[in-house]
């Protein structure tokens, strides 16, 4: 289909800017696109405060326009500048910046549909892309071999929360009843989740003694079990930290030993010297 | 009392199937009765909602009997097919799978009786002996194993926690009295509980100063303890992690025994040289 | 004073019986005191719960006799049997064993004095001696002692929170002001502590949006900062576990490597036999 | 500029006093400015509670005035015997010291100035410095090595829960809406953080079931996430505890260097004999 090579140069230099940041043009259209999102956020946010849209209206109207026409500019440079434009435009960030971009056309034709613009806020999950660049890549990328590595423990461990959550909040339907606002089971296992994580908005609160005494269980239970998870990543970021410490390491030309002290010049078992 | 053999295989076989999971179709039966437990759980939550209920309350009606009839069937499966029918019925699953099954047979005879459908909520404990087939077994023994181990921990912890609280509860109740909500002393208790589990419902707060002196003193107090029950579970899993590394070594070549010192040179069991 | 080497014999025997918990006799008394204790409780509580109060008045007010009368035979042989019995009434459990008897005797002078009863959940403080006897001394240790070797930095974290709290407690007066009820600048402290603490009752809640930014950050600020005891307490505790390992092994008699495995029958470094 | 050695000694003399801590005069101007700060916070915060106010307004006042003028004389002090005043000045807590001492003499300018004087709060953060001087250096230190070591993992996580917060809270502005309390998107974000904190004040709670459902997902995402910040601070307290356990041994007898390996025979630094 694309053979004509300047063409296909141009394609890809844009294609290095938009979708890569390794190049210092990439970085720069990064930076911009994050601000153009923030600022977008801020606007919908601003605009859903009644006293501030009343004063302001038209110049957040106009911000708006000039957004997305920019985000339209944005994605179709994207569908453009790719080789296979269809798995962009089905992928997560391709339907996302779909979404971010048409609810000011549509609020031509729908009323309501204006509201959808607050779907943008899911553009800035890009955000972490952008972070790759600087020195915070090691940080996440650790964070996340620890969560991976933990993930089985927490689904085990999750699960266990919901099924407890369910009964409990069924037994607790049972004995306060719809007098007290646990009007009925979904309801009910709402509240248990509300006191279990510990939250406790107190729109719901047990009334009956019998239901007082169900409630303690269940916060010492959730004020008990949130080590589990807790205990989990923990002790995953440990064995982490100790596969680090032995890969910091020279290794003795003489007797072959490793593990020496980072600054060490001298070898601990023979006495000859690490680096010659 | 049984002497046909060929009815002995029978009763083995459904019992392979009902009470055991390691053939395709204890697994299948395992799979097909989760599902008819989270079914029935889902038509007795719908069944609370009152604005659902008034709509479709024939078509929840006819799905509880068709589950009831199911768990019925199972139920009376499982007493052919077990070779101690008394022991069955006794234990723990027993008790839930009649509790779970009868409410609709009594709904006849008692009116309120029908609520104890809700009790069905407990059979979701048996998604955990499946969940043994999975690869979740080994997070779940983990799991399990740091519980255990750090069980009587726990346990002190616990009691303090009360211990703490009735203490507290009951200087509260002395303190802020019945005309701010401390009405009696269980329900102190209570509120203390609330409040040092960091749950806060705010049904009940303290008005006074001196009062809200204490109180600040609990909500720090629980605010620290909770890094106990935390730090226990930590330490045990990392001392999991640690045997785990112990055990991803050799086996011996003449005992075939594992798990070795990681720089053993010798058998700790037989005595013979590892790597020869 | 005491020259009767029999009228000293019966004492020591006395004070076995009271104060420790070797013997047989001694375990006895303190369980029984246990169960009197927690009776006594008991009682308080149903007393300060009015309905009960109303119906069961009688046979309340005979049960705090009975276990006053109890209380008081108790503290007296407290004081005959021991050596230095002014010791004994100024330490902090003789002062507590007092307040927890006199409050009945005292109901017949002052009339309120009757609520002081409630401080005998003081005495359950005494359940951590007969703790001791059982299996969960080396639990209560350990925890006692991964608690004492973090103390330091306890201190000084619960400092730092204790400053945030007046700071961030007298800013948010001066943002929320007494219309939103932030009446004075103690009040506000409570709040940010009850907010720092992730408590939240809600009994006070900012309104302005200022007021809610600055709430924000001591939430995210709370909810962060959490992990500093809870990381204090499990390095303490991972860091015992680590000393435990290393104690429980024998050392080789012909090599004198130390850190065999547990059942470990031969010395992984020169597989001589480790217990000929 | 100052050539009068006399003077110089005398300014050294003073300054050595009033912003270092290692003589004894040092020493006892810290704990005196600490009393006095403790003072002048706790006038600040009777005079806002109104009924005490009322009855000791004039003793306020003058406490106030003594205070204040205590804190110019050593601010002055500060500014006379420092080298370089202008850098005191502009430094944080040069700022802080003379926002600490000016409301006062404002107040007879501006009406509501007065109110600044609650910033003397932030004096407060001075005892950190005192604290230097005692036993919790130690501990203070390795919680600042701790948490900086982790500071960028922490800063990850913050930015990932602010992200999570801007679009649930967004999300639960358009499924809950202005009629039930989510009257705009930042008091929507301010919810979810109040709910993924596990804060939970409830003067904002979902009232529609799928809000409910919503806020459930974020309540066990808060429960389990901070199971991360947990993990990082307890493994970086782990690897420094770790650290200590090396610095515990030896020093070289011919350089002196200390920290060596456990198991070191040479010195890592001179390559000497160890223990010859």
């Amino acid at each position: 289909m694309e053979n004509n090579t300047r063409k296909i140069s141009w394609k890809t230099r844009l294609h290095e800017i938009i979708y890569e940041a390794d190049t210092k043009e990439g970085k720069f259209f990064d930076v911009i696109l994050l601000i153009a999102i923030i600022t977008s956020i801020v606007l919908v946010m601003l605009e859903s405060v009644e006293s501030f849209d009343k004063k302001y209206h038209d110049f957040l109207n106009i911000g708006e326009w000039i957004i997305t026409i920019l985000f339209s500019i944005e994605y179709l440079l994207r569908i453009i500048s790719i080789q296979k434009p269809l798995k962009y435009i089905f992928s997560f960030y391709g339907v996302i910046d779909l979404l971010s971009t048409i609810p000011k056309y549509l609020s031509f034709i729908l009323v309501g549909s204006h509201n959808l613009a607050a779907l943008r806020a899911l553009r800035l999950l890009r955000i972490f892309r952008v972070l790759k660049l600087g020195r915070y890549i090691g940080a996440s990328n650790r964070l996340l071999v620890a969560l991976k590595s933990s993930r089985a423990k927490i689904a085990v461990f999750l699960f266990f929360v919901l099924i407890v959550c369910i009964i409990l909040g069924t037994i607790m339907y049972m004995v306060e009843g719809e007098e007290n606002g646990f009007t009925n089971i979904p309801k009910s296992i709402y509240w248990a989740i509300v006191t279990l994580t510990t939250v406790g908005f107190g729109d719901i609160a047990p009334q009956t003694p019998l239901g007082q005494l169900i409630a303690s269980v269940i916060m010492i239970l959730g004020y008990s079990i949130i080590a589990i998870p807790t205990g989990i990543v923990s002790s995953e970021m440990t064995k982490n930290n100790a596969n680090e410490n032995i890969t910091n390491t020279q290794s003795c030309p003489s007797c072959l030993k490793e593990n020496h002290k980072e600054k060490a010049e001298f070898c601990y078992n023979c006495g000859s010297i690490l680096n010659p």
